[in-house]
C-alpha cells in the first residue's frame, strides 16, 4: 500500500459534504458543515477519507502535517477573472482619484482599449510570462480553479491568443482552468457595433470552437456596449458551437442582462449592482446563477449588489473576484469574502459557500471541486492559526492561507 | 572605516527631504519628492547618504542590496493603535452582520467592556505574549513606529499593566513606541461617569506619570461616553503631569471633540467621521493635527471622514490604523492608504505624506522618522517589484513590502 498525506489535529475541517449538492441557495447558504478536531487523508492527489480525531488512522507510512489551531477547507473556485492582461493600469486609478470620468479616461486612451492596444503588441509567450506570477500569487492566496476570459484582444487573432495563454497556464500550474471567449467586451476603435457583433458571431466563435480554446462565451450587456439582442445572438451562436454562456449583466444599469441570461439558459449572470424586484423574480424562475463581484463595486465606489436580499429571496449567490486591471485589481478570494461580509452583510458561512460550491457549479466542476468529499481533488487550503473561522474575514488585511495543496501537493 | 549597507538601483527613493518639514498641509500634501534610479547608504543604523545612481559610491566594504524595480521609502508611523488587547472579537463581527446594534452587542457583554473583562484576567506576561506576534506582523507590513493606547484596563492597575506591556514591546522589537493613557475609553460597569473621571484624573494619570508609563492622555469624547468638559478636565490633568493630549473626536456625532482639542492644544484629534464647516474652520485656527482612521469607517460602514475637503481647506491630514479588536481589525498601513485613495480620493502621494511625516509629527518623531533625511533612523521599506508607486495602493489586497529595515537591520 502506497502512503498518503495525513493532516491531523485540524481545528475544523470545513465544507464537509459526504454527498456534495450541486448548489446551495437561500437559507441553506447559512449552513457550512464542519468537523471539529478532524483529520483528512489524501492519496493519489484525491481526498481519500476524513473524520474526527477519535477515528484518526495510524500515521505509519504517511507523510504527516499537524494542523493544530488551523482550519482546512477546499480551495476557492473563482468563476470570473480577466487575469490574462498585459499590465496593471494604475495610471487610470490616479486619474479617477483626480476626478476623471470613465468617458474622459477612455478619451485619453484608457480603459479596455488601453489593455487591448498593449495586448495586441505582445507575443503569446510574453503574455504567458506576465500572467504566470499573477496566477501563482492567487493560488497561494487559496484559489484552486479559475475561469479566465478573453476580451482584451478584440480581433480574432488576439482573442485566440489570449485564450491560448489561458489554456497554456494549466500546463504550468496544477489547477483547473475554464476559458471564456469575451470578444464582446468593448467595441474596437473604428468599427461599428453591428459589424463587430457579426465578427464575433461569424469568425471569433467558430475559430475559438474549432481550436477547442473556449468553454463559454460572455457578453458585456450594458447600455452603450452590447444590447440584450446582441447578447442573445452571441449566446445562441456560442451554443451552436457547443459553448456555454455567462453574461456581464446589470453593472451600471438595469440593462436587461439578467432577463436575457435566464431566457437563454446562461449558466451565470455576473455583476448585478443594479437589481430590482423584477430581476430577482426572473432569477427565481430560471436556473441561472447570480454571481456578485464585490471587488469591482468596492474599487469603483459603486453600490454593492443586493446579495443579502437575493439570499433572502431564496436565490443562490456566488461570489467571484472579477480580477482585472481596470475595475478590480484585487484578485484574492479572501478579500472578496471580507467585502461580502463587511459590505453586503453575508455571514462567513454564506460567503464561503458562495466561493466554493456555487462557483464550482457555474464552471461544471461539481464533481471535482468545492467541497470536502471523498474522491474529489485534494485542493486544500490550510489556514493560519485562528481561534474561529469568522476571524479570517474579520481580519481583512491578513492572508488566510498558510499552505495550499493542489491535487495533494504543496504549492509554494 | 567600518562598512555600511548600500542599497542600489532603487527604482524610486521616496519621501526624500534634505531638510524635513515638521508637517505638510493642504496643496503641499500632493508633493512627494522622489529620486528615480537611486542609491542609499546606511551606517550605524542611520541614513548616511543617498543620491541618484550616477553618484553611487563604490560598494567595496559594504553589504549590498540590489533594489532593481523596487521602491524604497521610510517605514510608516502609525499614530493611533490599540494593539495591546487580549483576543480578537470576531464573534461581535458576526453579531453585527446578523443585524445586532452596538447597544445589543454591549448588552450581551460585548464591546470595550468585553476586552476589559478578558484583559483584567490576564497577567502582564501573557498580555505581552499575545501582543508580540501582532506587532511583528505589522512591522513586516511596513510600520516602523507605533503609538499604543491603554483603555481595556479601566482600573488603575489594569491600565498600568497595559502601558507596561506597550513599553516592554520596545525591548523585543527595534521600533519606537509612544504610549497613551486612554483610561477614559469607556465607563466601567457599576461606576458613575463622574466617579470614573475623578479616578482617571486623581489616580490613573498620577500613577502612570510617576512610573513614566505614558507619553499622552486620550479621551473618547462622544455622546454617551465623555463630554467636552470631561475631556478638557482630563487633558489639563495630563498636562499637569507632563503628558501631551490626543482625542477620539467626532466619530459618531458632532461631539465638540475637535473644538476642545484645538482649545486645549491637543497634538491630534482622531476619527473625524462627523465634520462640518465649523470643525474645519476651528482646525484652521489651531495647531492640532486631524488624524483620520479609514479602517474604522470601512469596517463599521460609517461615512468616511472628509479628508479631501480638509486638504482642500489647507489643513494637514494624517492617517492611522486605529488597529483594535472591535472596530478596526486591520492594522496594516498599506490597507489604510488604499482605503484613503479608493474611498476618500486622496492621491497616493497625499496618503504617503499622511502616514509618514504627519503622523511622525504627532508623536514628536520629526527628528528621527518619517522622511529620507541624512541622520534619521534607517527605518526603510523596500517594496515588491512594481512599475509605479501608484500600483501599490491600487492592488489593495497585495502587501507592499518585500523587506523592512529597522535601524538598518532586516526585520523578518
Amino acid at each position: 500500500m502506497s502512503g498518503g498525506l495525513l493532516i491531523t489535529h485540524i481545528a475544523g475541517l470545513v465544507q464537509v459534504r459526504p454527498v456534495a449538492p450541486g448548489i446551495v441557495a437561500g437559507a441553506d447558504m447559512a449552513h457550512l458543515p464542519v468537523i471539529n478536531h478532524a483529520w483528512i487523508l489524501v492519496k493519489d492527489g484525491r481526498i481519500h477519507s476524513f473524520g474526527s480525531m477519535d477515528t484518526c488512522p495510524d500515521s505509519t507510512g504517511h507523510e504527516c502535517i499537524d494542523a493544530s489551531g488551523r482550519w482546512v477547507m477546499p480551495t476557492f473556485v473563482d468563476s470570473h477573472t480577466h487575469l490574462v492582461f498585459p499590465t496593471p493600469r494604475s495610471e487610470e486609478f490616479v486619474m479617477k482619484i483626480r476626478g476623471a470620468t470613465y468617458a474622459e479616461i477612455a478619451a485619453n486612451g484608457g480603459g479596455i482599449l488601453n489593455s487591448a492596444r498593449k495586448l495586441q503588441g505582445m507575443s503569446e509567450d510574453d503574455l504567458l510570462e506576465v500572467t504566470l506570477p499573477r496566477i501563482k500569487a492567487l493560488i497561494a492566496s487559496g484559489t484552486g480553479a479559475f475561469e479566465i476570459k478573453s476580451g482584451y484582444g478584440l480581433t480574432v487573432a488576439d482573442e485566440l491568443k489570449m485564450l491560448r495563454v489561458a489554456r497554456r497556464l494549466a500546463r504550468h500550474v496544477p489547477v483547473t482552468i475554464r476559458t471564456t471567449l469575451l470578444g464582446a467586451h468593448a467595441i474596437p476603435t473604428g468599427m461599428s457595433k453591428d459589424h463587430y457583433v457579426r465578427l464575433v458571431i461569424e469568425e471569433m466563435i467558430p475559430a475559438a470552437a474549432a481550436e477547442g480554446l473556449a468553454d463559454y462565451v460572455d457578453v458585456f450587456c450594458e447600455e452603450g456596449f452590447f444590447s440584450p439582442a446582441d447578447t442573445e445572438a452571441i449566446i445562441m451562436a456560442g451554443r451552436r458551437h457547443g459553448l456555454g454562456a455567462r453574461i456581464h449583466a446589470n453593472q451600471l444599469h438595469h440593462s436587461g442582462g439578467v432577463q436575457v441570461g435566464v431566457k437563454t439558459g446562461a449558466i451565470s449572470v455576473d455583476h448585478l449592482e443594479q437589481m430590482g424586484d423584477e430581476e430577482i423574480a426572473c432569477l427565481r424562475e430560471g436556473n441561472t446563477m447570480p454571481v456578485v463581484l464585490p471587488g469591482a463595486a468596492f474599487f469603483l465606489n459603486l453600490p454593492f449588489p443586493p446579495a443579502r436580499r437575493m439570499i433572502e429571496s431564496g436565490l443562490p449567490v456566488a461570489i467571484a473576484s472579477d480580477y482585472n486591471p481596470g475595475s478590480s485589481p484585487a484578485g484574492t478570494i479572501p478579500m472578496m469574502i471580507s467585502l461580502a461580509c463587511i459590505r453586503m452583510r453575508l455571514t462567513p458561512e454564506e460567503a464561503i459557500n458562495a466561493t466554493t460550491i456555487n462557483t464550482a457549479h457555474t464552471l461544471g466542476l461539481t464533481q471535482t471541486h468545492g467541497t470536502i468529499t471523498v474522491g474529489k481533488e485534494a485542493n486544500l487550503l490550510i489556514t493560519r492559526k485562528v481561534a474561529s473561522l469568522a476571524e479570517l474575514p474579520y481580519a481583512y488585511d491578513t492572508p488566510w492561507a498558510d499552505t495550499v495543496l493542489l491535487r495533494g501537493v504543496t504549492h509554494n
